[in-house]
């Protein structure tokens, strides 16, 4: 059985609502950031990364976002997932993906993560304050040219879509907000009506 | 006719090769950063992101290095530069260039590029001090549980290879020593020697 390790409120949440959108049984499995899980030896054996998501297959285990959201839409092509018979709009996909996950996933852990990337405590609170701005420029350019509308992609939904609402769901707690980017509310709000999203969010919290 | 927007050194390379490898004919447009070309509205039109690579295809233009390494890999499966057929594999490609794009790239872009996250120099300086550091440890992770050999997936050559030849050429200039990682060095010397990598490397440099 596919078993999913998560953290509420990132990343993670991504996945999770994927895997409720193509109605797979799999467990949740909870690491808890509040007591550093993710940096312990149990979990570390099973994302040497010590990072969620993790998804555990019966070959193995995935990580990375962009790589578990495809892997759940090719694995699940019933449920039309992804555009997988058409490898200009796929990579239209993965463009989107990669953004999120390269750029504005990044853009936002320099607000509560500057640590990996300086040591010094001036330096993350100068990191913090740019946080603002540059989730401000990430989602103008998503609101302006890459929200086809009413999806990511267009007429369908996507893998895409579950993960656009995962971080846009960070703009308020980034300083951010999201009025200006009506077009991204409006896709916010749209999803969150959705019932594979309420059964993601009613996952053990805390 | 395919259109790559490259610039010498950088991730683009990565796209380059794979283009020479399935034998395509294309153009390739060198975008000249010591002349800021990058932040012109003429490239802006191309890629408002402001960054190489771009490949303009006759359907639109993909930006994001594993989005167009994936393009490519599908749209030429005769040179079966991915696991095409097997979801899994091809997750566990994806979760390799996602991990060198959000995390090893974005290590490496705190020593040239700070300025995207913080305003102060002496911030910038801090994340640059850190560099090596990150570097190392990513590189750490790449040749202890990432790469199988003699290849990135194993047996097989696939877009992973020419991304990690391509990042792995950045450590001296980030201040490791790759001969810390026999396996990384080994892999980035066999590439080296492939025609493909030769002719991407051939192109206008400066
Ligand atoms: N590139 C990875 C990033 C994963 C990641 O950074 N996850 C965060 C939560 S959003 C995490 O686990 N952070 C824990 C830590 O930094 O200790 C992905 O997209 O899955
Ligand atoms: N996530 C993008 C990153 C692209 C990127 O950052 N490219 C760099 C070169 S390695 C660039 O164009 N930098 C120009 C600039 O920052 O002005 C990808 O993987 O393609």
């Amino acid at each position: 059985m596919l078993k999913l390790y998560y953290t509420p409120a990132t990343c993670s949440l991504a996945s999770h609502i994927a895997l409720e959108e193509v109605g797979v049984v799999y467990e949740a499995h909870r690491v808890d950031f509040s007591k550093a899980e993710q940096t312990k030896p149990e979990y570390l054996a099973v994302n040497p990364k010590g990072r969620v998501p993790a998804l555990v297959t019966d070959r193995g285990t995935l990580t990375e976002t962009p790589a578990i959201l495809t892997y759940i839409a090719q694995s699940f092509p019933e449920a039309e997932l992804a555009p997988l018979d058409d490898p200009f709009e796929f990579a239209r996909l993965q463009s989107f993906l990669s953004y999120l996950c390269s750029t504005v996933h990044v853009a936002h852990a320099h607000a509560r993560r500057g640590a990996r990337w300086a040591d010094d405590p001036a330096a993350q609170e100068a990191m913090k304050a740019k946080v603002p701005k540059n989730m401000a420029d990430c989602f103008s350019l998503i609101e302006s040219s890459m929200l086809s509308g009413p999806f990511v992609m267009g007429e369908n939904y996507t893998i895409a879509d579950p993960y656009l609402f995962t971080i846009a769901g960070w703009l308020e707690a980034d300083g951010v907000d999201p009025a200006q980017f009506p077009r991204v509310l409006e896709h916010r709000n749209r999803m969150a009506e959705r019932p594979a999203v309420a059964k993601a969010l009613a996952a053990p919290q805390g």
